[in-house]
């Protein structure tokens, strides 16, 4: 079959790669409907070394089930199924707790001996606890916002839940990507009173408007600081929802986050070390965050979606084929697409 | 009257200041009954710079009422009452969400023409908001644990709390100071399954047992973390309360503590970056805590001091009168005292 590797920085190509079949018993093996690209494929594909062989990538996948071994029950050949962006047996401890990211026998995609989900079929491990199984056909029109339930709409609502957000919330978002969007969409679901967008894409920050933002501060840093304190009486928000990763962005969560505020940070950290001084001791700021564990979060989210109360797959921008997919990731890179959605 | 004064690092004094008197009507005044040094008092005990004008000290005081002002209701003269360790107005947003450390109108002991605690009498800003009605005489021998209240006591319990400590919790506190052991009183009566207390004191850590530690830890750093995973089948445990404020204390903290738990920190941070890197991303790991309201939970913890339930003030291993105030400042400083008690 043809799969995406990532050899290096700007270096992805679309290959051919063993036929996936089942190893263990455990296993299934999934015909790949959609896949897409993740902000945080953009990360190794800016700064990978160059290497001569090359890494399986992608982790977001919707598809069918061809195969399944013989202890995998409750799935069955043609079923449609998500698979979240870790694979994980949701049965341990951890799991049982909704923390499906740290199962004690789950895994990443693309690990060696792995499938990546940036290719037309993936051999999933843990099958049964990790695939959901969904209501609709290989052609519904709902593919796109199920797709997102791999990992960039729970994604959002991780950030959100952690962060405390309900009826009675102030927020704030920032970063106007895939992840800061779905957030959006996380905090209206959620009952936010008021949701300030930060982010300086027009298309995006309207997008983020439709989604349920109240507020868009284009202005960054201090300034943009200055702008959200301003919107909030000087108080800033109870709830900040921090999608970018990088050590800017969450520098401007600690300044417009709320006193007993929470810092919830979803977006895969670039630095080590968190600049959380005396001064927000004092004010009683939580961080809070981490990789979502999607595979908690799809029976909740799910419904909203069949009946069309959520439309997240609206983040998709750009729709190419599996060869096309090189091209995907530069127009990521480049910020001429928000999020690019894969068919295989 | 007499009170202390700080005027550099290892020179604390007991002087003649203006005795008090109502400024405000919202104010009262209180004569000291009971008072003591914190842990956080030694910060600037040990760094502060030499001036010539010395600072009123001192955060944590009981006593007895002498004069309200016209605006404060429900207390009069003769009234036993504690003050939490900063005042507050109890009424403002902040406060009424419980968390007085960030009243609108409050502010700290010893502040530029605010008295201290540790004197003979006191002018309490925001005194209907502050001051907590005790039903006790001024001999009674419950005085010491109800002094924690002031701070010491609700600051371990802000820690358990804020870590979302509660039964089937497993615990690890750092730090056998007057906070951890107070944090680990707090743990076990909020009903955590298993407290770890790691710390190297033996008369600390044996008071740390008989409050509800069920193991002790005496090795730091590497050793230290080892140790605690092994009791924990290599897991760590889902709270750690950090009593220290120092960065090894808080990299300690992040090696116990499980995937998906909750560092909570409330020793006062003598760091302003927090080493937070993408493992404890990936780990779901939470940063919270903060200065504790302890206005917030006097009313709660009170009962049980009452009933000899808890007993925090055994945390007092020495008491000394007024003008005793340097030597226990000393003995504090230099481990011979775990924490005093000042008889003005």
């Amino acid at each position: 079959m043809r799969a995406t590797l990532i050899y290096g920085a700007g270096d992805v190509r679309v290959e051919d790669v063993p036929d996936p079949r089942l190893h263990e018993p455990t296993d299934a093996v999934v015909r790949v409907l959609r896949s897409c690209v993740c902000g945080s494929d953009l990360w190794p594909y800016g700064a990978k070394e160059d290497a001569t062989e090359g890494d399986r990538i992608g982790h977001e996948f919707l598809g069918v089930v061809e195969e399944v071994g013989s202890e995998v029950s409750g799935l069955v050949g043609g079923d449609v199924v998500v698979a979240p962006f870790v694979w994980a047996d949701n049965t341990c401890d951890f799991c049982t707790e909704g923390l499906q990211t740290s199962c004690r026998h789950g895994g990443q995609w693309g690990a060696p001996g792995v499938d990546g989900g940036q290719g037309e079929a993936v051999r999933v491990p843990q099958a049964q606890g990790t695939l959901v199984k969904l209501p609709v056909g290989e052609d519904s029109t709902l593919l796109p916002s199920l797709l997102t339930l791999s990992d960039v709409f729970p994604t959002g609502h991780h950030c959100a839940v952690t962060a405390r957000v309900g009826p009675r919330t102030t927020v704030t978002v920032i970063g106007d990507g895939a992840v800061g969007l779905s957030a959006v969409l996380a905090a209206k679901r959620l009952g936010a009173e008021r949701i300030i967008l930060m982010g300086r894409h027009t298309d995006r920050t309207d997008l983020g408007r439709e989604f349920g933002a109240t507020d868009v501060v284009a202005e960054r840093g201090a300034e943009g600081v200055e702008k959200v304190r301003e919107l909030t009486d000087g108080d800033g928000t109870h709830a900040v929802l921090e999608c970018v990763g990088l050590k800017p962005a969450l520098e401007t969560a600690f300044g417009v986050v709320r006193a007993g505020g929470v810092v919830s940070r979803v977006g895969a950290p670039q630095y080590s070390d968190v600049p959380m001084d005396g001064g927000l001791f004092m004010r009683n700021i939580t961080l809070t965050g981490g990789v979502a564990p999607a595979r908690a979060y799809i029976e909740e989210l799910l419904p909203d979606i069949l009946d069309g109360a959520v439309e997240p797959g609206r983040v998709f921008d750009r729709t190419v084929g599996l060869d096309e997919v090189p091209d995907g990731y530069r127009a990521m890179a480049d910020r001429k697409a928000l999020k690019v959605l894969i068919r295989p």
